[in-house]
């Protein structure tokens, strides 16, 4: 089968063909429908040697969906062959307190493993089939299309979990902040619109962004200048915001973060844009303010998430690409140029 | 009556002669038994000027424990006359959101106000008598001892707030870290015992404040040095830590607390000695991990830590002083010669 | 001033004029925009003498809104004069751990008093004005209509709060069923949906009570017959109902609750239409069922009620009368007559 | 191997050779150590033919440790062979999303399967060996003593999962009861004082039960008779109880839960002693009440309960037996002559 493989640091990935594998006791082989592309992804292919702990080459790709194809011995008690999935990407130890409650994202043993799921250390779903090593790995998925069940998988449960990690601050009568409205915060911002009664304030540079916000259930878009500390503070009656959700990560986003927060709110860092910020006590932080470092998500919050998606509440804006066009379109995702996710989907 | 007054800002503290308050509208006269000397006290009294928002002169004051002397004309619906009482010192603006459920800790025009509580730019209780704006910040006390209940309305309720801050966390199984076992640190530890199942650890420099942790509950005691990150992770069987409750806030003491975090961890930063913490995505926080700056507490926190004390479950090691001797104590406060908690005890 | 008093039990309430009052100390006078009609005054109204603790005359209307007329000495801190306001009607001893966080509706003395709060044994809104013992009691508006404000205070709190007690059972993915969509019903329906991404059915016997579910955002609507608890597995794909809310509260509606409820489910109940629940284990019941009598709601709630409405995220469907039209308005609501929720209406 | 094996509705259990079992692929064979004998055991044996879905004849005993003696193909990812476990006993559909999420106790297809779990229906641990269909099913306990960890699995954890269940309400300064001291009862009160701040009341109608809840940590032990509601009004101040563990559930102790409970106060009813409660609006409960019927627990439960266990925070009092001395150890149980709880022991 085809499979497109990371084969040496700091080279493209090659589209190849390699032996279709077969599941071993207690492993699902999945036939791939579609796959996401993320740009984890070009952080993964960007790595200097030796940053990374995973041994080459695997196949990439960790936003997968398709279908059963065959379980190996014992892989009972999950989905049926022929039923539709998508995969839990995280892959941590499978025996620890956090991976025995599905939170394998946050495996205590994460650091000592020379993989984090699949894609990422261990064979992806940029390929024909993938083999996923536990059918606890599979959520069903039911007529979901692929190329939006994929992106679900990290875009869309990335965002949840952010959201979920400050939902208590989140009642009737507050303000949510998305900054970055692309692969990921357009979902945040339709997220936070499905889940709580919040009023949802989107800013981005870009003016397309601001109009996938719009789309996407923003009650307000406001651009990313020098004023937007200010119209937020505005739109909150002078109050401030209960919670930021930055999905760029930028020096200038987490800045404005800290000008608009109110008493006790909450700050959730998603994106890596390479911004920091210096905490320390008394400091210029409202008092009470949380930060959280969300990373990826729960295998039970992605059955909320695709709940939400086949319930018409969740949808991912896709560019789909066949598996060949991959190289090209990690060379737009590198350059900016895709616009919302770009999904890998394979043919029949 | 006698108060312990700042006058000018870079100048010590006069006890000096005033008249006694009158009830107004609302108010509540109380005669103070025992007012507690704070960290914080110094941070005032050491403060450049122009860098407070306060008014000069005032009251110092913010732990204050006593009993009603006088209601104003329509301050029914709270303690009446003789009752015992705790002081609940932050005092907001007193109408917004947050004030109205009782978090004037983080009231919404903080940043507008001119004082920050009792004591805090308004008259406070190192006094005779306190004069009170309104019942809502009273909770009664019963028979607690005075020198218990003014510390435990600062120290005692700063620490508990930040316990509930990271309670989740703290299940059975898990472990909590307690960082700087001094005024308010040996009342963490307490409470940490007492409202949850996690195993406590305790981190100091000075072997009298690991006696001190000993005495307060802490399962176990370890010196702060070149070894604690290594020995807190056997503690935990390598998993590491759930919570970090850091009273110093130190730049050693951060650190630390970022080489022990679990994945999805809590640290909670209450000290401010002054260290800062760069946040970044990636960067050496393990994933998930979630930072909260508590800042004192909630009215309700305060009538739970009260609670915990006439349960028995809490006790402050404090040395009792006589109002006159305030100065002293603070010079020594300040030359951390202070053992537990320093509290002024007004003479019958 | 015109009022309109209960004076003997068993017989109609009477629209007498009485001297307006002047505000005392701590107490605030509420010049009455609107008044909503409740079944609770039915009740009140049929209630056999020596049955409620109420001493009598006092003028009835538990749902009020208007704006602060006047305040008493010491009254500040709350809503100034001229602020539009709706008041939080229950009303207890003001000095509980339950009163002083602001859930006067479980006041821990409410067995003692000899009253429940405006309008249940205390003087309330059917009158120009009202006499509010506390600022506490309110809850500014802003520009709120106050047709809306008024029944937001008990329908729409009563709601929210039975919602509230039942949230965390309906995450993504999840089902709540509203029985019974009338004054409260058509307002619960509506807090669901905005503030959970439950899917949300609506069963009543009434053709019009199902289209204003319809107009109410119910994703589905079905009639109360003998297939109703078919309807609703099915709904669910077998699995059953995570949260039913009961505004009926008749036999026929608990029995389908019970029927149709998920292992682990949640039952409100609301309505006090006479029915009765047999509870034994083994019994009936799914395991693990938790069970709720949800009573009013706390000021807090009343906070976020309001919120929500300004919004417009929760709308009242109303019938406006004036106030001397009360005597036959009760007479219709008593007759099932009124659609949606009855409001008084003062005259300039 | 030996097995105790129910062949008949309606007749006594045999102790007979069986073979030992083969685990197959993703099963694990487990060598039993101990196995607990509950009070459902005896509800199996004494259900008239029909009425449990069960088909025989299956092997007694869902309260099960032991060590991993065998992995069938692919069932890796759990304890390694050796590894000392306990058995999470609720085994459900293992597919819906409650045992996804390791709530089988509540799995939705619970009513359509012909077994709830070890020994219920399946082949359970009152043998030599026990096959254990998934490794999911296992929590290792280190070296926890068997006859501990055996009851922990359904004395322990129905306790601490209804614990849980009413956690909520139990803050600093509350007040909970657990009635009726037993197997589960006395292991609820430690899990109540090592879990939550509450002040823990104990009521039995046994002099010997109340002497085990004084040893179990409980603040007060009040006899059970016609004055005991008014003892635990009194015991609260006039209050009344935030929350009441019911493991009776007979007639007397929920109608004594129903007079001193708080308003908004929780009631678990966990045992099935027959009793059964009335519920109306409104009726004769306190408003706001709160019912649960908790049944057994998740599998994180049972990691929390095996952690507190393993900290010394909880200990059951048990009676050892050979497992040839089951049927008479039934007999007695039967006849209430076991004290705390009798625990089966297979020799090496």
């Amino acid at each position: 089968m085809k499979a497109l493989r990371l084969k040496n640091w700091g080279r493209e990935p090659e589209l190849t063909e390699v032996d279709r594998p077969v599941p071993g006791a207690g492993e699902v082989l999945v036939r791939v429908e579609a796959a996401g592309l993320c740009h984890s992804d070009i952080h993964v292919l960007d790595a200097a040697p030796g940053t990374l702990p995973y041994r080459l080459p695997f196949t990439l790709g960790h936003e997968i969906a398709g279908h059963v194809a065959a379980l190996g011995p014992g892989a009972h008690g999950g989905p049926a062959p022929g039923e539709r999935v998508v995969v839990h990407g995280p892959w941590g130890c499978g025996t620890c307190t956090r991976c025995a409650a599905g939170q394998d994202n946050y495996c205590d043993r994460r650091g000592s493993l020379d993989w984090h799921g699949a894609g990422l250390g261990r064979d992806g779903g940029m390929a024909e089939y993938v083999l996923v090593p536990t059918a606890r790995h599979l959520v069903p998925i039911g007529d979901l299309p692929a190329d939006q069940a994929a992106p679900l998988s990290d875009a869309g449960l990335t965002s949840y979990h952010a959201v979920s990690g400050v939902r208590n601050a989140l009642g009737a009568g507050t303000t949510a902040v998305v900054i970055g409205v692309g692969g990921l915060g357009h979902l945040a911002v339709q997220i936070l619109r499905a889940t709580t009664p919040s009023r949802v304030l989107a800013v981005d540079i870009r003016p397309e962004a601001l109009a996938l916000a719009d789309r996407s259930g923003a009650h307000l878009s406001i651009p990313m200048d020098s004023d937007t500390a200010a119209a937020l503070r505005k739109a909150t009656g002078g109050v401030g915001v209960d919670a930021v959700l930055d999905f760029a990560g930028a020096q200038p986003t987490l800045e404005l973060a800290t000008q608009v927060l109110r008493p006790g709110g909450e700050l959730a860092i998603v994106g890596s844009g390479g911004g920091q910020l210096t905490v320390r006590k008394p400091g210029f932080l409202p008092p009470g303010v949380r930060l959280s470092l969300p990373f990826w998500g729960t295998r039970q919050e992605l059955v909320e998430v695709i709940a939400l998606a086949r319930a018409g509440a969740v949808h991912v804006e896709t560019e789909q690409l066949p598996l060949r066009s991959a190289p090209e379109a990690m060379d737009r995702l590198r350059r900016g140029l895709i616009r919302g996710r770009a999904v890998l989907v394979m043919s029949g």
